[in-house]
């Protein structure tokens, strides 16, 4: 990337924060971080991806949803549950792949509620309903959303709280293990 | 219950959180607390039950671990995951059922570690063991583990994130998605 492209991405990136800052994920547009940031939306969108891709830049998480989907929904439908499962501790395992994510449940459990509403947007609009238009199916949300609870309350119990057996049992072992419940809440 | 044994029970109820307190679940005894409290130990037995019963009302959990017990493994073997399942909800959905928890939880997050240090020792050797003894099986630790890491998940999305469509689904269509899950998770 040259100087003048980082500058322009750094300026997208700035005016993407405060747009989500301000007006929350949902309310947030592409068009007016565009304008905010003095360039042509198409020129964001070639930069970041779609808005849950930007988001996830602007606050730093570790993946892009686009790259979630891309990983999880290539390949087999009787694999989905497999790399879901391998893709999400993929990125808990490292301690600055998880960070962002506990940084949010931490505001979350601590009651700060301005940026708890912004990052459930995110999650429901910008990671969960993707997820569940390549699935399928009318309760594809709840589906999704159930999977997701299913490994995000191993990683409090595992990360968090460090509870044994699950603290410090290896990945493979949690995936052959998790796999298939993940498996059937996305198959349904 | 008279005005002493009340009194009785109080002092014992003293002893014990300061004893959890300084000592940690796991090397705080109930002979010691009796002592403390000036009382047989046989008396602490009859007025709390387990130690992880007077652990469970030191801390004003709105559940004793004999009582968990007692109800999800009172009948058929293939009922354990509705059963367990419905028994979390009966607790989680009423907002002094869960509040110790997530204050617990919150610690835990606030990394409050000799808090949680004392709830990993109850957690670990007051629930999870007492359970996987009656489940069954050499990986039955890791199993019943699993099974509440789903159910801590679901609870973090519902009722702390609030994600929908989880958040307000309703608690009868909740356990009968999840309940084939903790079921297969619990029976191995």
């Amino acid at each position: 990337m040259t100087d003048r492209a980082a500058a322009t991405a750094e300026a997208i990136l700035a005016a993407a924060r405060t747009a989500f800052g301000e007006s929350g994920y949902d309310r947030a547009t592409i068009r007016g971080i565009a304008a905010a940031a003095g360039v042509d939306p198409a020129l964001v969108h070639h930069y970041f991806g779609t808005k849950a891709d930007l988001y996830a830049r602007a606050i730093a998480l570790p993946v892009s949803p686009s790259e979630v989907i891309a990983t999880v929904f290539t390949g087999d439908r009787s694999g989905l549950g497999e790399r879901l499962t391998r893709f999400f501790f993929g990125v808990w395992e490292r301690p600055e792949g998880r960070e962002p994510f506990l940084a949010m449940l931490r505001g979350a459990f601590g009651g700060n509620e301005r940026g708890t509403a912004g990052f459930r947007q995110f999650v429901v609009h910008g990671m969960l309903a993707p997820v569940a238009a390549e699935v399928g199916g009318d309760d594809a949300p709840i589906r999704v959303e159930l999977a997701l609870a299913h490994l995000v309350g191993i990683a409090v119990l595992r990360y968090v709280v460090a509870v044994e057996p699950v603290a410090t049992l290896p990945v493979d072992e949690l995936v052959r293990r998790l796999a298939p419940h993940i498996q059937r809440h996305l198959a349904g």
